[in-house]
């Protein structure tokens, strides 16, 4: 009887990093020794030093569960990444190339063999498959295609016949099914006789002819219930249900309200074609989160942080080359009032505070919006009160913090109608802050797009721009 | 036998919303007759049509998953809402709490009487309970104190003691244990004596004396292992343990690399003191996302769309005050910097351009860094290596980008220096971004607190101010 030990504190991943980067530090001090070394007879103790490192090493990564691989991949410097990939234990690469981020998946690929590469991809089931075939070149998948069997190759062109982003694409081929006519007492035999469930089964499901999905038989209820009844006394008939072209985002809300664990796919007939499974959908969760965060942040994906300098680049370039055109525009709007700068150069500096406080306020309109409308919660109805919400906060802003940046301006440059021009042109670039803040993301999302993506760009070229516009058109009319 | 039917399809959520709108529409209708109705006999019978419509509406919610419930009271205006909740049985009150966001919740409460509150709480578990308890008044949580047994008292009390953001928050009280020196055969019977097991069993605690965890039966080891086998013969130990004090956000890692349902906490001493379930972690994840999305975009908290202008106003000023301040510092970098813009006022269009880049470009590299942090992937060693890539970057995106808007500037302006000055500030202001980008996310890990938070807001305040300065000052330098 054995102690119940931890394998894997939250924690310990890290020091597993830890341990490795040691490994090969003192790999890396004898390799040093190796090659500044001469005489020959010491050239062979070294190696034996060496070796046993490596030994080491590949033993500590024999121990490590394959996401702690990945994990460990993901941190480590190229060079030292393609180093511990080649000890990782060949049954496992698969695995763990599912396991990386794309930029680290890529760079592991382009370093394989095309024969292990196939090798890798054989030990995957057909879903697996699916996620990592757009990776491989395509004579490896044609290698691997070969040697699938027919029903393999079938999930394996259904899985991937589903676009990004549907529950077609979540979905795993791992089902249990039995017939609603047996006793729990047959169930539970059945069971018996396979070697091992598939992860994730805390329900059966329950099939009728032509595989038509008829209810489910949660594990739990299998337990607790007399081996005497028959399944269709017992099954749950009120499950969620999920076809293959359901949006993922959808699905995971409905995990996440339902408190699911797994939840059964069937096509357009009714007939059970797969399951999908909570790991798969906190994996997107985070996935759509950290996505999310990226496009705001201005990257276009992911990013190796130990890639070259020419792939970080290329991921940045794209939302550099958008701001920089929005900077254009504003910069042009600036010119347009260079004669009334000249003539009252505090506009010069007072001009950003206007453009900055519109931008800040209608991303937060929109970050609002943004969330209501993922969350489904605005109807037409609902939409007209929330403008009108958003313009009554506009005003108030507008007063409030308008009024204060006016009297700063009144005092700084001992001018009214100065602080006037400043709190007026404040409050209307507010209002073209909610404004916009809710429209562009109610026009996106009306238009079939992704509201998250852009919005926030988009709103604050136009406060920028319109902040700017409004200001130093409101001084030539009045201050000029 | 009946056929299997979606209970709640991804969208459906939806439609019962629709329904349920249309319903409160209808008995608007009928109220707002009854009371412009002057002739009583006309009044019974609407007064009946209204009963009727309320009757109608009272089934739809009865028919209602508690999570559905919750949501369509996030959708519903105020006075609407309230109507719903009055209609919602007593006895879902205290799930469809705990169901809600934030903001909603408050207003909900703030409408129940003391003895609704006592009531709905008293159907809540200990760990549900503490979720709910800062919320609810003072008396309120009296009441319900005395009312539980001793060990749900001290469970209560556990749970709250833990910090936000621990796993202790996570965690429930929901455990089913056995001893590891009986057959499995005891265990099935043992089970099958239960009503129910708790949501999401998918492994049963082995523990040994004093509580103390010896291992896990994972459920499908139990269905597929011979009757007669023990339980320690079969079990589990190397399974994933975790402590009330871990961070929440490592072990929803945990829960991700390894695809647990549940994992065992235990206390200092090793004894079993709860379990998290993966139901809570895609709570967690899921919420830790917008958190951060809230923040990013500038709000305080979570935001019931249909709360007062007021709530929302407070809801929005901290980040707009901080950003005022911030806008403010910058409007006095560029006054020390009048008289130059003065006699070149070109340089009044351009400085926006060089402050804004500079700010998309630090932001890119902040994102990359605050994520690489979460995911514990930067070492000592790895920092100096992404800084000194960082630089690469900036250098590269200075000659680059720099050197496009130099052009511009310099066919604009008909000005060849003006042109320099423009490329060599944007390149100066990119290693700026460049090297606080690393070093506040860094700097603020190393203190403990959340790079996440505040982090965007701190650069963009650099780059503007750092912006202008660079620019304006290599222009009184170099062009005045």
């Amino acid at each position: 009887m054995s102690e119940a030990k931890e394998s894997s504190a939250p924690d310990s991943v890290q020091e597993h990093l830890q341990e490795i980067n040691a490994l090969l530090e003192k790999q890396r001090l004898v390799e040093g020794l190796v090659h500044k070394q001469e005489m020959p007879r010491h050239e062979l103790v070294e190696s034996l030093v060496h070796k046993q490192h490596l030994a080491e090493l590949q033993k500590k990564l024999d121990s490590l569960h394959s996401a702690d691989i990945a994990y460990i991949l993901e941190a480590l410097p190229r060079d030292q990444r393609l180093a511990v990939w080649d000890l990782v234990k060949a049954d496992r690469d698969g695995e763990i190339l599912l396991e990386v981020s794309e930029p680290v998946r890529e760079s592991l690929i382009a370093y394989m063999e095309p024969a292990e590469l196939v090798a890798a991809a054989e030990t995957l089931d057909a879903d697996e498959l699916a996620d990592l075939a757009p990776d491989l070149p395509d004579d490896v998948m044609q290698d691997v295609f070969r040697a699938l069997s027919v029903e393999e190759r079938e999930q394996l062109r259904a899985a991937m016949s589903y676009a990004e982003g549907s529950v077609g694409a979540l979905m795993d081929f791992d089902l249990v099914t039995i017939r609603d006519d047996v006793a729990l007492e047959v169930v539970l035999r059945y069971l018996r006789r396979l070697d091992e469930l598939p992860d994730h089964t805390d329900q059966i499901f329950v099939v009728g002819r032509n595989e038509r999905l008829r209810g489910v038989l949660p594990v739990n209820t299998l337990l607790v219930n007399d081996p005497e009844r028959t399944v269709a006394e017992v099954m749950k008939t009120d499950m969620l249900v999920l076809t293959p072209a359901d949006k993922a985002a959808e699905a995971a809300q409905a995990f996440e309200r339902y408190d699911l664990v797994t939840a059964p796919v069937v096509d357009e007939r009714g007939r059970l074609v797969g399951r999908v499974s909570v790991d798969a959908v906190l994996d997107y969760v985070r996935e759509a989160a950290e996505n999310e965060r990226l496009n705001l942040g201005g990257l276009r994906e992911e990013e190796d942080i130990f890639s070259s300098v020419w792939a970080s680049a290329r991921n940045r370039w794209p939302w550099l080359a958008v701001n920089l055109v929005t900077a254009f525009v504003a910069s042009r709007v600036i010119g347009v009032f260079e004669g009334s700068i000249e003539r009252l150069v505090a506009l010069a500096a007072l001009m950003p505070i206007v453009a900055g406080i519109g931008g800040n306020s209608g991303n937060q309109t929109i970050t609002m919006i943004v969330r209501s409308l993922a969350l489904g919660q605005i109807s037409q109805s609902s939409a007209r009160a929330l403008l009108r919400k958003e313009i009554v906060i506009a005003l108030l802003n507008g007063v409030v913090w308008g009024g204060i940046i006016g009297v700063f301006a009144m005092l700084l440059y001992r001018s009214v109608p100065l602080g006037l021009v400043m709190t007026a042109a404040m409050t209307l670039n507010l209002l073209v802050a909610a404004l916009f803040g809710v429209f562009i993301p109610m026009l996106m999302y009306k238009l079939g797009r992704d509201p998250a993506v852009g919005s926030s760009v988009l709103i604050t070229a136009i406060t920028d721009s319109g902040g700017f516009f409004i200001f130093l058109g409101l001084a030539t009319l009045f201050l000029i």
